[in-house]
């Protein structure tokens, strides 16, 4: 599997453990060895793992997530990290987000995560622009 | 100078030239080598450097930019690449912002940006959340 192919298989599985509410997966997808950070829509920034962890708590296991999708992630790799950006479906909704991964023992965890809310007729139509 | 602060440096340089308005300094501040992309708050996603410049040259030359700056930046170094996380003050309002530099011949150059709006009670008050 190339470097690319192993961040957007990341990619995916953090997408996939949200849709799931699984926070043990969760859990495992986030960096043991770096300092992590994360952007809710709408909270302010929150740092340190326990702290991380606990947002996804509440977000998954205690709020009422979206069925939440990935569209037309794009990597930007360097070396040991990488930036995916992707556009968030969230079925009426669309949001925008940032992941940042690190190489990590056999594969590729999550530092820092932002998302925000786009406007909804956008979600469909993100290259392209000038 | 330590990675860390050549990074915050260049996080620096990069919202002086937005308030500057200079838009010679913040194509200097982008990489040549490496992709690049921005979600800019409420546009969606932006790829490629000649179409994130012509970005930037809508805010800052066409647009009325806000005289922006930023708090409380965070760092999370891996190798040759950095990701900033940090409140945009944007005076009556704020937004978040992610920032990712990676190390380029003398310098940390930028791949990607993301900013979003946030509540402007929250601005002043990142830290020290669960």
């Amino acid at each position: 599997m190339s470097d690319e192919d192993g961040v957007l298989a990341a990619n995916e599985a953090f997408y996939a453990a949200f849709r799931a509410r699984d926070i043990a997966a969760m859990d495992a997808l986030w960096s043991r060895t770096k300092p992590v950070a994360v952007y809710h829509p709408g909270w302010p920034g929150i740092e340190g793992r326990e702290e991380v962890m606990d947002s996804w708590y509440r977000i998954l296991m205690v709020g009422n997530p979206p069925d939440i999708r990935p569209l037309e992630p794009t990597v930007i790799l360097n070396g040991s990290t990488a930036v995916v950006f992707c556009t968030e479906d969230l079925g009426d909704d669309a949001a925008i987000a940032t992941n940042t991964f690190v190489r990590e023992g056999a594969g590729w965890r999550l530092t820092h995560h932002q998302a925000a809310g786009l406007p909804a007729r956008a979600a469909s139509g993100r290259k392209g622009r000038s």
